[in-house]
């Protein structure tokens, strides 16, 4: 029987309410996912950590959230915005302040933990309608007053941090809803701050809810979906784990009604047209910066999840998930839905997660395969639409994969993560409940410079010694991918962390990779922006900002850079 | 035997070098495409017309390009020009002053016939590179001469027109040709200049002439293909007839690199990315107002001819035709490349244009099936990818259709139709030489409003008496399609068409179409443009305008509606 091996403590007790935990926690209060054994021993072996590290939890953030700054607004303005929205949805407490000020970026977590609290909204207000935030906006700008917005409050890059103060919109509290399905377009008009699941079900139920024929989805399934918003989606030009299939938010949002100082406007619903530079692609990935997003109009699909296929492949190396995935993309039978390639490092660490790795049935079997631990990488995927298709898109994948040199898995670890694709990201609180961080960049890269992008920030971050460096590329497209890279340490200081952080970003765009695929770049990557931009692109976007939001009161403080450099200030 | 019919005396002189009819003349000098006697029937029948009003051609603009006007720059300003792109290369003649200021507009084509010139060059500049252009703007802006731009000469909405005089930039004459094609990312980068037959042929030949492994394709052809540039696509928004799987002009685009008066610059050619409102997308559809496009990199895709499937069917009905439509392209099993309906009188016209409708052994088939003439609906397409995948798209079509009442009409017409497809526009001059007009406009639509736009903007010109009206919809999109109007009459005067023209733009917008689905906005379209967007969205594109162009230099004259309403000049 094997040794009984020690397993730490996580934190199991009920958040407390009004605690700093229960800002930052994800999950349900009382939803939980412990690190597995086989991952605490990798921990330890590549931190050199022993059971001691894990005797003592730090930092976990369960002190009643205070603050020590009034709100900076007068009586009078506090009295006009509960006028505006009614009493009832305006808030100066301590809580809400910082509850609604915060992202999940990982500065602000750990900021929460130690009670530290850099950027806060004076007051939280919650719009009940568009017309709510017209009032909101008109006022504010009379007064001078930066506005704010809370989707679902998933930003992991600084989105909201409400630098100069100001109010914050609360946009999920009310204004939450599908407001109409269009059968015959397949399109429906949403609320901006209706959260992911909440969306998804309206469209799964819209036979009960909206008396139409059929059963709809939004396609849209990204890591953050259970705390993340329709409208968060669009702003920040998120995508979903099935976008190789549906699109990104970029693709899918069809039409746009905004609210900015400049004035309020919708922008029409067809599929195409040669009008002029379209609105409706300016407003995209805006990050709020030029007004707010009231109303979305979003493309929808069937809903046939029994004409899902489920795939997994092995393969013999990186190099062969890649050019064979290349070639499916670029194979012109159809598109998978979700597809995913991970490379050995996620793998090998992948496997253990999941309870295969290392265990004798699974590494005889990849041995006589050929499949080596250090070398193998890991695709998964789904195929969805029409079942001819589906079953087509699959064969295809099938056959261009064996060819490449890939043991197929059956559908079982593609079945698997889906079922708890949303629960990986819950062990953060654990990890760091003993100073162990997790955290993520990514970036978008054509083909021809993939293996460019993956080997200088890998070997970036494996220069940091005892760092583990995971890389996936789960958003695909004929003419490239992105690369999605996890990295886990046990920093010597924040300071030693951020700089870390810094190197990471840098590298990405020292080897040619986008500054950000799908995560926006909020004030944490806008250091970045102008540089990888050019001064000419980034006068176009300052251009826009000026003439939306002259006063600089939409989601200000460094968000996209569009404030002047500090030299011209 | 039948009795012999008289058959009007077409124009087939060669083309005088120097005449106005050689800038208008559509496909080579040599080439011809008359209409046939069923055409002439009906033409005779509906326009109330007889042998006697075919005898004499009209206006046939045989005579020799002259202009009365001096060019409006000084010697100097000449002489610099001739500097930067060499003497050769710089044209004060008539004649080029007029061609490379003309398109196919038909108030343009009507001009010409009456040797009369609205809007000319002072100038024609063959710029040989992308340093040519940077050169020739910055010169421009210093001594505020206009600068307007010719692609291949092909707009239908008077998008080069140089209203304020100035050099007109040829871009065909040296800027044409592919630079390069990356095979890993499935991308060429282009110059702007190059014509379609010209990118296309580099493309199905890049094994020989760029040594790729695979032949590509562009997946764009457009009406104009013959007489349009890569670049002309992109600025002005245009669509494919394959685009219903290829995408637009505006899906096809991945980086574009330009030149403005604000500075050049080149968009990153990333399949995705979350870095904010995309200058790619700003610049597409900008139809040279912002600057001018140097170089484009565009998606291409692999060149399978083998695997082309064709189908063709008879509808019982225009809803028939519709609803089956709609439900091909929300199906989910894969998109047709090429896809096509015809209304019940283009069906009936274009049955006798390719010589089946009326004729015995055609009528009793179609009788048999229950398709009458005046209620029956044509549909055709491709489709293009891989085998298997374009056999299941045309199974499932195929399923679909029969569910809807339509006959199969095997592939034989849709191969047809794609031979002759470029052809059909020359017998325009033959029309013209008897007064008879035929012109187009076209325009978006969702799904729930199609009927609408068809039956008022129908309703419209069938008002108007003794006018044909066809329409066909032939760019699908899972949320909509477009409407392609073609009218033919025979006007009273130019002044009549012209204000039938204008109505007939005014109930497409009125019923709720666009303004443009893929021929651009122009200065034809221009005066309707700002009621369409409205004055939030007009200024957003006015900014726009004002940034890269402050001096209102970069194809001035009404262009998009960017310079400000008159009453406020």
């Amino acid at each position: 029987m094997a040794e009984k091996k020690f397993l730490p403590s996580w934190n199991e007790e009920p958040l407390r309410k009004g605690s700093y935990r229960s800002i930052f926690k994800l999950g349900r209060p009382d939803e939980f996912k412990h690190p597995r054994g086989e991952l605490i021993e990798i921990v330890k072996h590549e931190f050199g950590m022993s059971d001691v590290d894990f005797q003592k939890r730090q930092f976990e953030g369960h002190e009643t959230v205070t603050l020590d700054r009034k709100p900076g607004l007068s009586d009078g303005q506090i009295a006009k915005f509960k006028e505006i929205v009614g009493p009832e949805n305006v808030s100066l407490e301590d809580y809400d302040r910082v509850k609604f000020s915060s992202g999940q970026t990982l500065r602000e977590v750990v900021d929460l933990r130690h009670n530290r609290i850099a950027d806060v909204a004076d007051l939280v207000v919650k719009p009940r309608n568009k017309h709510d935030v017209q009032n909101i906006v008109r006022y504010a700008c009379e007064q001078k007053i930066p506005v704010s917005v809370y989707g679902g409050g998933s930003s992991v890059v600084l989105g909201i941090a409400p630098r100069h103060g100001g109010v914050v919109l609360v946009m999920n509290a009310h204004m939450n809803r599908v407001l109409s399905i269009n059968e015959l377009n397949q399109t429906a008009i949403v609320q901006p701050g209706m959260m992911g699941p909440d969306y998804e079900e309206a469209l799964n139920q819209a036979p009960e809810r909206f008396n139409t024929r059929h059963r709809y989805t939004g396609g849209h399934f990204p890591q953050s979906f259970e705390i993340s918003s329709v409208g968060g989606w669009v702003v920040t030009l998120g995508s979903g784990q099935a976008s190789t299939y549906y699109g990104d938010a970029y693709n899918l949002v069809i039409g746009q009604e905004y609210v900015t100082p400049a004035g309020s406007f919708k922008t029409r619903e067809y599929p195409a047209s040669a009008t002029g530079p379209k609105i409706n692609d300016i407003m995209k990935g805006s990050e709020g910066a030029f007004g707010i997003l009231v109303e979305q109009t979003m493309k929808i699909y069937r809903f046939q999840p029994e004409n899902r296929q489920y795939f997994s492949f092995m393969f013999p190396s990186w190099d062969a998930a890649v050019d064979a995935s290349r070639e499916i993309m670029q194979g012109e039978f159809g598109m998978p839905a979700v597809y995913r390639i991970s490379d050995a490092e996620e793998t090998d660490h992948g496997l253990k997660l999941f309870g295969a790795g290392g265990k004798r049935w699974f590494e005889s079997l990849m041995a006589m395969a050929g499949k080596k631990p250090g070398e193998r990488c890991i695709a998964m995927g789904t195929a969805e639409g029409e079942k001819g298709y589906t079953r087509h898109v699959k064969a295809q994948i099938k056959k261009i994969s064996k060819k490449y040199g890939a043991t197929y898995l059956s559908g079982f670890p593609a079945r698997k993560w889906e079922k708890t694709r949303y629960k990986e990201p819950l062990m953060r609180e654990d990890w760091m409940d003993y100073g162990i961080i997790v955290d993520t960049l990514e970036t978008s890269v054509t083909w021809d410079n993939l293996h460019r992008v993956h080997q200088e920030v890998r070997a970036f971050i494996k220069g940091r010694p005892r760092t583990v460096c995971m890389t996936h590329a789960s958003h695909f497209y004929p003419n490239g991918t992105n690369l999605y890279f996890i990295f886990m340490l046990k920093p010597d200081s924040w300071e030693e962390f951020s700089k870390f952080h810094a190197g990471i970003i840098s590298a990405i765009v020292q080897a040619g990779g986008s500054i950000s695929h799908h995560h926006g770049v909020g004030r944490l990557l806008a250091p970045w922006l102008e540089n990888y931009l050019g001064p000419e692109q980034m006068a176009v976007l300052r251009v826009l900002k000026n003439h939306f939001d002259p006063q600089n009161l939409m989601n200000p403080g460094g968000l996209l850079a569009l404030e002047p450099p500090a030299a011209e200030r």
